[in-house]
């Protein structure tokens, strides 16, 4: 196994994120469940946006948002995703490079619009979110250069791939891939409607072995499980020959091995304002802590540092040099 | 004098703003002047943009910021400027269309895109600007609708419409209407910079009666009477028949006639994360003020009240109700 040139290569759907402020019967109005993500079509886009509030226009995609944050970290980081060469793709572009990640998956020339996602925030901090796919439905297994695969520590899976129709392929063939060359490939099961979706398929990609470690919050977990009984969810997850990284919002995370189950708390916050990327960004720092050979307990306590930093404004991108919070926080390198 | 059907009508710039974090050297390395604004061609703002770090897309533009402002604490209001027909105008339009404001100016259906301004915001909370004028070189005197002005109760202007060719021409043919109806007109001086560009206009406009009220921060006013001493400046404004309106930053603001000089305190924050908008939010509380027939230090207090609330957060724009956040503040109609 060579010397990787990449500490984390994610995977995912490349999105601009359009985000309101929304009171609760804006919710009602619209039929939209609270917490959710639900995936729409153009013009069902164009609607809701029309009937949103002031918006702030800022990339997102969960595995981007987990690969930037892990960049802020100081981690040496690559992504691949569709945009189309649209005002969307050029700003999704513009922003992941600015931050040092390796992009340079051909954007699409023609055809749907770069992905968007219409993200609603509640005054409980609660976002709903409505996607787009757009141009993401044009990532496919050509899209994964196998050199980069090839040269990266750990590759990172979002389980939303599943909704587009040939990104599967892509998702698959990095697996396959990194696996070949001794990496290690890591899935996050992306949200518990995503989970209810495909949940067959992703518990084979765990039980084949096509995925190593696992993210996932604890509703996603319990709905992986088809249980409502978290401690049950758990013992599931303890069965599976997998790293296991459950978050709990505010009790903190749970990194399950066969062998260990180990709770870390969380970090305190002054005031809750948005979630959005909370789940990516705990993703983010959990990677840079394994990136530099940090102990599990560690890498989740990045990981709740960097969570706790991005739910304290709107946006799922870190505001702050990750790093230099860390340091701060004595979770310096 | 007619019923007013809008409270404030505005005039300005239609501007994107393009918000990212950056560190003094990045500063120094572009050689940009911190706090002030430039103007810049759309070269030197693709090169400007490839330089920043990730940034975040929120509509500006400083008379627009103050509309929707006012608009956000409850008074009806118009908004006259120049997008074009691209993503960003779509944005602009969306965003102050969905806080109520009246926004009908036809947008340009080629030439250059919708103007862009960079925002640099540096640790210490100063932003520094690089503005690329666009489509606003598009407006003119034909996109001011005479029955819209006369129908509106107060004409706000922004002295950055002296920048682009011919929008010079739609300010002066505003306040003449305005006047011609019995309406006030109120101008803002925009920034010390663009006090430096049109010194002897601006003098013009408040000497020949063009403006009835004239906003400034204490730098814009020591520019507009040469003077590094701000007593001295205070007292050339006394002299002038307008109501002046000044901001001083922490200090607060003073509210100055012929007859008196009433100085009223800032409103305490906790963080100070983005200065954009403190002068433009500041004018919007005061118009609001205005617009419930207000005593000025009760103005000035509102006008406080929302800079304190846009200082707190990235962008130049409300993000929250300013009419709850009046009312919570002993403020309320």
């Amino acid at each position: 196994m060579s010397a990787a040139r990449f500490d984390v290569l994610g995977l995912g759907n490349a999105i601009v994120d359009v985000i309101a402020l929304a009171d609760d019967d804006l919710l009602a109005r619209e039929n939209l469940q609270k917490g959710g993500m639900m995936l729409v079509d153009e013009s069902r886009s164009g609607q809701l946006y029309a009937a949103m509030g002031p918006a702030t226009i800022i990339s997102g995609g969960s595995a981007a948002n987990t690969i930037v944050g892990a960049a802020s970290f100081g981690a040496r980081t690559a992504f691949i995703g569709k945009v189309r060469s649209d005002d969307a793709g050029k700003a999704f572009t513009h922003d992941i490079r600015s931050i040092g990640v390796h992009f340079d998956t051909a954007p699409a020339q023609d055809g749907p619009a770069t992905a968007r996602c219409l993200v609603l925030v509640t005054p409980d901090g609660e976002r709903t979110m409505s996607t787009y796919l757009g141009a993401c439905q044009n990532l496919g297994p050509e899209d994964v250069d196998p050199e980069t695969v090839r040269s990266s520590a750990l590759v990172y899976l979002e389980g939303y791939l599943w909704d587009p129709p040939a990104a599967k392929q892509a998702f698959l063939k990095a697996a396959d891939i990194a696996h070949a060359a001794g990496r290690q490939v890591a899935l996050t099961l992306s949200d518990s409607f995503c989970v209810d979706r495909y949940r067959g398929e992703f518990l084979d990609l765990i039980r084949n072995k096509t995925v190593d470690i696992v993210f996932a919050n604890q509703h996603e977990l319990k709905s992986l499980y088809e249980t409502s009984d978290l401690d049950t969810a758990f013992s599931a997850l303890r069965q599976e020959a997998v790293l296991g990284v459950v978050t709990c919002s505010e009790k903190g995370s749970v990194v399950v091995t066969r062998e260990s189950t180990k709770a870390v708390p969380a970090f305190p916050i002054e005031a809750l304002v948005d979630t959005t990327g909370a789940g990516d960004l705990f993703a983010a720092g959990f990677l840079a802590g394994l990136a530099r050979n940090a102990d599990h307990a560690t890498c989740a306590r990045l990981g709740a540092l960097a969570a706790a930093e991005v739910i304290q404004h709107v946006g799922a991108r870190p505001m702050r040099n990750l790093a230099a919070l860390a340091a701060e926080n004595g979770l310096g390198v």
